[in-house]
């Protein structure tokens, strides 16, 4: 690759250099939904995320393959080992079929997903769909000697597997503190330690999801899925896996465990993790009563929103952290950024029309080129990425006063930094265009902001009024400036 | 239910009153495609057809179950038990991992039955994702004799099966039909009989998509995952089974024959088949230079076409024939189809503002809801249903001019017609609106057209003949009426 890429690997607790197994290739598993409920702001998160990663690994040249899994089976509830799956308990209070759950909630899942303008993942396993790929590496794991089986159900034995591969290396736990903050065994668990986890369990009469096994008709386990699906549509080493940080304890602890107990190493060269999204300062939470779901933040319909913010608002919101650092939500912070996405989509619009002279790259324009991409490959830094493009935005209304020149190579790179990078890399898009409608929608108001401009000319300021006022009424907004009309919706 | 609906069943060859086996719930297996190229107007015909027969029971009062899967792998070319499998041959020509070109023709899929208005199905099982199931079935299959394992495949037995019962059945096929039109065995060929079908394949060393079995590491055969999968979301009994009719065999038939093996019986109450489309008469294939993908047709990219044809008039055109005819595709039957779909929308947006006087309901609004009702539950007529709903057209039309005379009831009734019965049952759309750009839209162009019309009252000719003028360079189209301007896109 041209240039190099530096990322933070929570294995080793260091920015480090990114390099791939096969040279030119990228091989990334994200950890995707348990598809029983809506798409919530905890899920915006990780998604754009490693979307951003993605199109800017692809931008810098690698072929990438990326892989993000549906969960349709084996999510207990509170991710424990015990209680009803999550997505059959949904089922039955609904009364549907489990994969009725399943897929109800996927295509809403996708819809937010394409709202929030993530491209899909090149692959799109499911848990259910991959059954006997689970079996076979709980065999592995078993014939490792690093599980039992008990009662029909297998586990991991996390004591004999930590006398030979640190247990916690991940998420930085020793096997004490884990034992300190592991709940007491109740009589009735098949489990030798609580810490121990479940791989494959035996299913209790009442339960719908089930297949057969050497052990048992059961279930696999919640972590197990995550270990046979990256193996299989990625190869059992590969470059990167991300997820959200709550998911890295117990979850991708449980993953590196499995996969080291089965093939002799963790298999994945970095991993990566986004952090939480927290709510006016408290964490985001059912019985808190300030979980929003994405739709509610598209129309606005939760209590604590002060109006609907559009998906790209969201999007941009999420960009202006870092994906390592906390983010607050407010209504403050939503506006705040919603304000600056159109005023960068604004001066991409902009850039075209501007007046350019014959000459080469101005210093400031390469510094800003060089910022934006400083930011992104220093562990995908979009907040200071973002930082730099609003320079772009500085210089490109400077330049609409005429208060700056620019060069027709000054010009260029404006335009590819607002396509290649803005757009491109952080999928940022004017949601006011794109649609066929909307383009006509464009020119139909242009036609009418023409006569406007006409009526004002024969100096008829009673049509020119009316005009503007009726197009209030319909939710165009108009501004007149030295350079022309602008409107918005 | 209120109404009684009759099939078609081609099990019977009888048009059969409908009844289900659980009163009030209907389970409905559809074959789905094989995601391997993209959806062509092949693939609307099936889709829109289960579409209105699901909406159709949903509105009758039926709580419906629709189920379609997707194939993705065991689908061999030339639909035989021998050569690449389709998915797999194009994500060797593509250097991509099969799961990746699935998941790339899925999305497609999904987003063009999208365009035509296409419910999505409640369950969307994949073939890959049922391989526990799918060897489970062959296992019983061997285990009631009528299967024979060779070399590691495992094939069905016709003539033993036919021993016990017909194999033929569906297509109206007898042994020595089927026998007379199969090829000679070559000497590499495992079967016992030519007309012998794969439950499973050992796989060849090349070949990529591959589980474990007891017979060997292989694949499942093309006809097995269809009764596998109904069986497990509808029940090993269900009420229909729908497909084109090029399915009808082998396809359909072996899964007959399968259920049969198995349970006893064939599991399915209604069969229910679609017939093809031509081409200007001439059947659609990609050697005949006429094979239109719904995106050449959406865009008009194809050589044969005069225009792009949107997706609301494909789906009219569809429903323009009874779903048991053959359908021939010419760019006039789309043109007419487009203006019967225009003529009707437009009615449809008239109804709101007729007039009507306080009165019940009149004798020909009555015969025509019963016309409507009487078509589609008469085997799906949608193409009398339509003929029925063109006379509502006719009768708001008529209203419109002052010709007639509505009562209340009348307008009611009008009204039902056209958002139950046409935009809910037959899922006719105006593609015009929806979206909130294009309400904007609207009354923007309402806007001009006052203007329009302001210039004309003030005889400012020129100026009414610059802004249609503009309006068409836009692409927009006015038509003055004794009503006022309509516009269109």
């Amino acid at each position: 690759m041209e240039r190099d890429f530096f990322l933070y690997n929570t294995l080793s607790r260091k920015r480090e250099k990114f390099e791939t197994i096969t040279p030119g290739m990228a091989g990334i598993y994200v950890c995707g939904p348990t598809v029983y409920g809506d798409a919530h702001l905890g899920h915006a998160r990780p998604a754009i995320t490693y979307d951003i990663l993605v199109r800017l690994l692809r931008h810098l040249g690698y072929k990438v393959r990326y892989v993000r899994n549906i969960t349709d089976v084996g999510h207990l509830e509170n991710d424990a080992d015990e209680g009803e799956d999550k997505i059959a308990k949904k089922a039955r209070l609904e009364q549907l079929e489990p994969m009725e759950i399943v897929q109800h909630y996927t295509i809403r899942y996708h819809e937010a997903m394409k709202l929030l303008n993530t491209l899909p993942p090149n692959i799109e396993p499911r848990a259910s769909g991959h059954i006997p790929e689970q079996i076979s590496l709980v065999s592995k794991i078993l014939e490792s000697g690093f599980a039992y089986i008990s009662n029909g159900s297998v586990y991991f034995d996390v004591e004999t597997y930590n006398k030979k591969h640190p247990y916690g290396i991940l998420s930085g736990r020793t096997l004490e503190n884990v034992i300190s903050n592991s709940r007491e065994l109740d009589g009735s668990d098949d489990k030798k330690s609580p810490f121990d986890f479940a791989l494959w369990k035996k299913a209790t009469p009442e339960h719908i999801m089930r297949w057969d096994s050497p052990w048992s008709n059961g279930f696999p386990g919640w972590h197990l899925e995550c270990s046979a699906m990256s193996a299989k549509y990625l190869g059992e080493s590969f470059d990167i896996h991300g997820g959200g940080m709550d998911l890295l304890f117990p979850h991708h602890e449980c993953e590196l465990a499995q996969n080291t107990a089965a093939r002799g190493d963790g298999g994945v060269r970095y991993w990566m993790h986004n952090n939480m999204i927290t709510i006016n300062g408290q964490k985001m939470g059912k019985s808190l009563g300030n979980f929003i779901t994405l739709e509610e933040l598209f129309t606005g319909s939760h209590q604590i929103l002060e109006k609907a913010y559009s998906p790209m608002a969201i999007r941009f919101f999420i960009m202006q952290a870092h994906y390592r650092s906390t983010l607050d939500f407010s209504n403050e912070a939503l506006t705040a950024a919603e304000k600056g996405y159109k005023k960068m989509v604004q001066a991409a619009k902009d850039v075209a029309s501007l007046n350019a002279s014959q000459g080469a790259l101005s210093a400031e324009i390469a510094d800003i080129k060089r910022g934006v991409y400083d930011a992104l490959c220093d562990d995908l830094n979009t907040s200071v990425a973002l930082a730099h493009l609003f320079e772009a935005v500085r210089v490109v209304n400077l330049a609409k006063d005429n208060q700056l020149k620019l060069t027709t190579e000054d010009k260029e790179t404006l335009q590819f930094l607002f396509s290649e990078i803005m757009e491109g890399v952080l999928g940022i898009v004017d949601e006011q265009s794109g649609s066929g409608s909307s383009v006509i929608l464009n020119e139909v108001v242009g036609m009418i902001l023409e006569m406007r401009k006409e009526a004002k000319a024969e100096k008829n300021f009673a049509k020119s009024d009316a005009i503007r006022q009726r197009l209030t009424e319909i939710g165009i907004t108009i501004k007149d400036t030295k350079e022309g009309t602008e409107w918005s919706l």
